[in-house]
C-alpha cells in the first residue's frame, strides 16, 4: 500500500502554485476545504479592496465613476476572463445578470436566429437550470426538447451528439465539464458535429472556468456561459459572464431589451436600437459590487496562469482516484468520475448509500465536501486555495465517517 | 427677498432626522450630493459589515451558509422592504436580478396571464428601460403597445390612463414617481381604473422606494418592480425587487425557469415545478454579496420611519423650489416639477439650454446633480442623507454657474 501521506507531501513540496494557497482568508475549523467548486474562497485582500472602493470610487466619486469607470466594467471584466481563461479575443465576452438569465438571452437569440428549425438539443443529466431553461423556451417557441443520452461516468461523446443533430437542430446545449461526474466534453470536435448539422452551440463553463484553459475561438464555438463564484471566487451569487462570437454579434438577437444594452444609454430614444457589439447582451445596470471580488482572483490566475492552474488540478485528483483506490473502494464506495485526468475536469465524485449521513457529519467535523442527490459526494478542489494533503485528508475523512 | 440660507439653518435645526446625516461615508471636495436618486450614498458601518462577512459567513461558514442563511435571504430582505416601504405583507415581495430583468419576467408573466387581449400600455415618458422591455415583450407576443401621453410635468393622471385601457388591454406600465418630473402618480386610482377594464397594473417603484411610502396591498396592486441602489443605498447595480400580489401566486407564471424558482431546489429533477410562492419569480443564484450594503440603510430606515423620511423630502424639495423661484427662474431656468409637494416624489427637475455645460462645471467643482438629457438638471434630495444647507448650495451653485 501507498504510503498516501508521504505522497501528498511531495506533491505539496513541489507544488509551484503551493504559495498562492496564503492569498485566501483563513477559515477556522475548517480542516478540507472541498467544496470551491461550488462556492470559492474569498480572498484576504478583498476587504481591503471593497473599503477602498466603498471610499473611493462610490463614496468620493459617487456618480461620476458610472462615466470614469463602472460603464466598461462588464465588458473589460469579461475580456479579461476571455483572455485569461476562455481563450477568447476581445469584445466577445461580458459580465452581468445570472448564469440562469444568460443562459435564457442566448438560448432565445440562438433558436429566434434558426427559426425554420424545431428541435433544442440537451443532455438529460445536464444542470437543472441549463435543462429547465431549455424546456421554457422550447415551450414557448412551439419548439421539441430532445434529450441526448450520455453515460453518467464518461459523459457526453462526439457519437451521443452525432446520433441526435439534424436538420431540425436549432441549437445544442451542453456542459462542458460534467457537474456532477466532472466529466470533460470534447468541445473542438462536438462543436464541429453540431456546426455540421447547421445548428448552434451553447456551451456551459460554470466548471470550467478558472480551473481548465478553453478554447472557445479557436474551437468556433458560437454561444457559451458561465459563473464566477466557483473557480473564480467572486462571492456568493457574484454575476455571471456570457461569450458571443463576434460573427454573430448585430445578427443574434437577445429579447431582454433593456437601456444597458442600447446603442446609446443615455439618448432616451424613444425605440430599442441594440448596441453592435458583446453590449447588446446586457439588460439592466451592471452589478458593479458583485464585480469586485473576482477581480483579485484574475490577478492570481495571471500570476500563475491558467496552465498550472490545469496541471495542480491534474495531481489533486489523481491523488484523490488514487486514495479512493486505496481506501474507499474496499468500502464499497463507487468512483463516478473518469479515472483519466485528462477527460477529468476539477472534482472527483464518489457514491455510497451512507453519504447523506456522512455529509453531515464530515460538515459538523469541518470537513466541506458537496453532497449530490441522492447518494453522491463531489470533492471539488481549487488549485489556488487547495494542497494535495488537503484533498487527501478529506478522503481520509469519508472514509473515517463510513468506518 | 426671502433670507434662503437662514430659511434652509432653520430647516435643518428643526430636522428630527439630522443626526442620519453622520452615518454616511464623508465625500471629500463633494459640497453637494444631489443625485442620490441615481445612486445612494455609503454608509460608514458597510466597510465593516462586509469584512465580517467575507471573514465569517462567506470564510468560514463557507458553503454551509447557503442552507444556514442565503437560501431565503431574497424573501427576507424582500419582506423586509415590503413592511418598511411597500405596504406589502410578507410573502410578496423578492430581491433578484436587475430592475430590467424583473420588468421582462413580469411583465411576460402578466401578458401570458391575459391572451385573448392585444395591447400593452405604458406611459410615452417612462424610462427607457420600461419602455424596451414592453416594447420588446409587445414584438415577441405579437401584441401592440399604445402610449399614454401625459403632461410632461404634472405626469400621468386618472383620466389619462381611463382614456386608453379597454377590453383590449393585457397590462399597464407606469412609473409611480417620475424619473423625470418627479410627477407622482395616483397609485390607487389609477390601479382601480386599470382593474376596471380587466387588465393588470405594473408599477415601477425606482424612484419611489425608500423616500415615499406606497400602499401596494391597500391599492390592490398586481406587480412593482424598484431599484435598491437609489435610496435604499445598495451600491452600484445592487439587485432589484419583484411584488406579485399573492392572490396571482401559482397562476402567473414567468418564462426565466431557473433552478432557484423551483419548487425543491435541490431536487434536481427532471422537468420544472415551479415554486409555490414569490421565490417562482427568482431564476438563478441569489446576489448574495450585492444584498448586504442595503441593509443598513434598511436599519437606518426602521429608525427613522419612511413617514418621516417621506416628510423630510418634502421640506427639501420644497425649500428648492422656493430656492428656483427666487433665484433660477430671473435666469430663465424653467421649472419641470410639479409645485405642490403632495404631487411630488423625491426630486426637482429644471431646465435650460446650458445645462449640458453647467453640469461639468458643476461636477468639477464638487456640486454633484444629474443632468438629463436634453437640458435638464435633477435635484435629487435623499431625505436621510442630504441636509436642507446642502440642497439649497445646489440651487445657489447652478445660479453662480449659469451666471
Amino acid at each position: 500500500m501507498t504510503d498516501l501521506l508521504a505522497e501528498a507531501r511531495k506533491l505539496d513540496a513541489r507544488d509551484p502554485l503551493a504559495a498562492h494557497r496564503d492569498a485566501f482568508v483563513d477559515a477556522p475549523g475548517v480542516s478540507a476545504y472541498l467544496d470551491g467548486n461550488s462556492l470559492g474562497r474569498p480572498l484576504r485582500e478583498l476587504p481591503d479592496r471593497l473599503a477602498a472602493f466603498i471610499r473611493e470610487d462610490w463614496g468620493t466619486r459617487l456618480i461620476r465613476s458610472w462615466d470614469e469607470e463602472w460603464m466598461d466594467l462588464p465588458t473589460r471584466l469579461g475580456d479579461r476572463i476571455g483572455a485569461l481563461c476562455l481563450g477568447a479575443a476581445a469584445g466577445q465576452t461580458v459580465v452581468a445578470d445570472s448564469t440562469t438569465v444568460l443562459l435564457y438571452k442566448l438560448m432565445r437569440a440562438a433558436v429566434d436566429a434558426r427559426p425554420n428549425r424545431s428541435d433544442i438539443v440537451i443532455e438529460e443529466g445536464n444542470f437543472p437550470t441549463d435543462r429547465f431553461v431549455a424546456e421554457g423556451v422550447a415551450a414557448e417557441r412551439g419548439m421539441t426538447l430532445r434529450w441526448v443520452a450520455a453515460d453518467p461516468v464518461a459523459g457526453v461523446q462526439v457519437a451521443d451528439i452525432e446520433a441526435v443533430v439534424n436538420e431540425n437542430t436549432a441549437l445544442v446545449v451542453l456542459s462542458h465539464v460534467d457537474y456532477r461526474s466532472g466529466a470533460l466534453a470534447d468541445m473542438a470536435a462536438i462543436t464541429d458535429a453540431v456546426h455540421a448539422s447547421g445548428a448552434l452551440m451553447l456551451w456551459d463553463l460554470c466548471h470550467s472556468v478558472g480551473v481548465i484553459p478553453t478554447e472557445l475561438d479557436a474551437c468556433g464555438a458560437d454561444l457559451a456561459v458561465g459563473c464566477t463564484y466557483k473557480y473564480l471566487n467572486g462571492g456568493p451569487g457574484s454575476p455571471a459572464f456570457a461569450y458571443v462570437n463576434a460573427r454573430h454579434h448585430g445578427v443574434l438577437r437577445q429579447p431582454v431589451q433593456g437601456w444597458m444594452g442600447a446603442g446609446d444609454v443615455f439618448a432616451m430614444s424613444s425605440a430599442y436600437a441594440p448596441a453592435d457589439g458583446i453590449r447588446h447582451f446586457i439588460s439592466g445596470t451592471p452589478p458593479v459590487l458583485g464585480m469586485l471580488a473576482m477581480q483579485g482572483m484574475l490577478d492570481l490566475i495571471e500570476q500563475a496562469t491558467i496552465d498550472a492552474v490545469r496541471e495542480k488540478s491534474k495531481t489533486l485528483t489523481d491523488l484523490v482516484v488514487q486514495a479512493y483506490d486505496e481506501e474507499l473502494a474496499p468500502l464499497g464506495v463507487r468512483l463516478l468520475s473518469p479515472r483519466d485526468a485528462a477527460a477529468r475536469g476539477g472534482h472527483v465524485t464518489i457514491g455510497h448509500p451512507d453519504f447523506a449521513e456522512v455529509t453531515k457529519t464530515l460538515w459538523a467535523d469541518g470537513v466541506i465536501p458537496d453532497f449530490r442527490f441522492p447518494d453522491g459526494i463531489r470533492l471539488g478542489l481549487s488549485p489556488l486555495s487547495t494542497s494535495h494533503q488537503e484533498a487527501l485528508s478529506g478522503v481520509l475523512a469519508v472514509r473515517d465517517a463510513l468506518g
